[in-house]
């Protein structure tokens, strides 16, 4: 049985996204900048997609800006931010220890061109509250940016509440929303946030492209210099069969995000049932704030790494934590955040699952994983010793 | 009769570039930073793309960097360069007045980074020489950047001997080929670039993707922050459906390269002889080193922008110069780049043909162009006073 089971990484292309782009792929070939006919009807499928895109968020077409995906839009969202700080002479950045690296590492450039930086914590729950910010604002604060569901653990941070409160403080506020969108409700203008990413290839979307949402109002700065596309701020012709797919997958995702979420947190809790007997096991980050399909576990005595290659075989697809980092042999900066222990965090497991999973796959999950454990704890030495110290 | 002639702004997917993204977006659907089978099977399809497009332009995988398209690509070759002379303690930057805007406002941007540019003249012909880098060259410079043909006048540069003079002085070199590629012959060993820009859509490959060449041993510089793909360089899940596109795209384009110059080379002097005869019209930029498709004329006494229009009516795509500044009032800076006087340079008509278009399309382009200048003088009070001061 087949199990693809890493759907923070990537998703698979909806039926719906792949039939919007075709055509786009084959007839609509213009430049949406060019005057003539063919280009003219490329700018009309450019500018019915922002309006889709807008509408599945709440918000005013003229509020996207299409990027090529979510970490472009990270970085240019914190640009952003910093610079327009920084004319007030404000250089103070906030943001917490479990960013994506989107984000953590555009933060440490902006520390070499004499930004300040605060990483808040997000205590073992794997949620930061506003009282954390509030504790790290000083005077010179200019941009927070906290991420809206984690993409290692899926806990969901207070957005609204934190919104409300830099915008009390006159300080720019930008979540990352690359994990949420399509995932959970997001309506930017009910959370008040100012600038806010999405990835496509996260809601089954096509990979390569994505949005940054700025609110009206606020002067976003470029980072890829050149045509006047995008209203000048974010130059290059346009990936528009990306943009018209992506589209059409959060259309979908967000007219089917009742049902998604229903059968996501079923799928999830079956999965925590089949799981959290076996022994010297935890599940990382509260549960109570929580994206539907994540579940991040970690297994004492076992290496990650062993763990999703002896899955892999057994058809299932998962991750130690972000696939953006795998590879590494450090382990996940977001486990340590949150608290757990190095040794501990090293046998870490995410199952991240999508409205095309189901039950029986969840039942395959369980047994495999159940098998796997037990079989790499009995050729572990750091389980003999775990289970010798415990005599 | 229906004429795509406007093939420098963008160019129609190919049949093969199509056929190759459509299993990728239907079924490679992994994240190619990703340990499972789905995940490592998509990395694949990932290194397979970045040999063959190294192959096409004879560098080697390890130099090729996939970005979002050419506009990012210049963007960060341009920071690299200047930054990395920085680091040197050299801060001026050598480039041409009739650059890409994506090279050009990203130089304007540099300067609010206190490095002095200097754009140097291209002349009458739409050719730089060495001699006019040569004598702009100071102690402090850095880096040079010379696009390889213009995306306007189609005029090609000598790159090869701007990369040798570069070379001997210590210098950076960078060339946009955005419009180069797949149209002329590419050989980065043997033009000995340092760095060099590419997007896929000029070449019937799909929008949305492109290539920085990075020859090894250059330190690139990231501007976009995040996970480690692209060997730490460029953040963000790959656009792999993109990606794989444009490698079937330049692998196509290269085969068929002699081929297609020799077609294109027929149709552009077909319509040379066919559109010369014209009262006060005049080809801009030198014929001599030049791109095989494109034909950049202007027609005293009419604008642009009108001709265009009933272009389109005839069922004729073409520019009045870049696609990514139409709808600009400005005239062309390329054209005045090259002499052209401001109220002639308004009358501008490109021309860029692919090899999807045939002979008798350029009869009909001849035959409406004729009749378009001729309608539109016939009702133009500039044409009036010219004759009159003809008299």
């Amino acid at each position: 049985m087949q199990v693809y089971a890493d759907n923070a990484a990537t998703t698979k292309l909806s039926k719906k996204a792949l039939d919007a782009m075709l055509p786009v792929l084959t007839d609509i070939y213009g430049n949406p900048s060019s005057l003539h006919t063919v280009g003219q009807t490329a700018k009309e499928y450019l500018e019915k997609a922002r309006e889709d895109v807008a509408r599945a968020i709440n918000a005013d077409s003229k509020e996207i800006y299409f990027t090529s995906g979510g970490s472009e839009a990270d970085n240019q969202a914190l640009r952003t931010g910093a610079y327009l700080g920084a004319k007030k002479g404000k250089r103070h950045i906030i943001s917490t220890k479990f960013e994506h690296h989107a984000v953590l590492h555009t933060l440490d450039a902006l520390k070499k061109e004499a930004f300040d930086v605060t990483l808040v914590d997000v205590h073992e729950t794997g949620v930061v509250t506003v009282e954390d910010i509030r504790n790290a604002v000083t005077e010179d604060t200019c941009l927070v940016t906290v991420m809206m569901a984690n993409n290692e653990i899926g806990t969901i941070q207070p957005i609204k509440e934190i919104a409300e409160f830099c915008k009390e403080k006159g300080i720019y506020f930008h979540t990352d929303a690359v994990q949420a969108v399509g995932h959970i409700p997001v309506d930017v203008k009910d959370l008040g946030v100012d600038m806010l990413s999405i990835s496509a290839h996260k809601f089954h979307g096509p990979k390569g492209v994505g949005v940054l949402y700025v609110r009206k109002g606020i002067p976003l700065i470029s980072i890829i210099e050149g045509g006047a596309q995008e209203r000048g701020k974010r130059a290059g012709t346009e990936n528009l069969a990306g943009i018209v797919g992506m589209a059409a997958a959060i259309s979908e995702a967000v007219e089917n995000l009742e049902n998604n979420m229903k059968k996501l947190y079923g799928l999830r809790d079956a999965l925590i049932d089949g799981l959290k007997g076996i022994e010297r096991c935890r599940i990382n980050g509260s549960l109570e704030h929580h994206l539907p399909g994540t579940l991040n576990m970690c297994f004492e005595g076992i290496e990650g790494e062993s763990l999703l290659l002896l899955l892999d075989a057994k058809g299932i697809n998962a991750s130690s934590g972000s696939a953006c980092t795998s590879g590494s042999l450090d382990p996940s900066h977001v486990l340590l955040a949150i608290g757990v222990p190095v040794e501990i965090a090293h046998g870490s497991l995410r199952l991240s699952l999508s409205e095309e999973n189901n039950i029986e796959q969840m039942q395959h999950v369980i047994n495999s994983v159940k098998e796997v454990v037990t079989y790499l704890r009995s050729i572990s030495p750091v389980w003999e010793k775990i289970k010798a110290e415990e005599e």
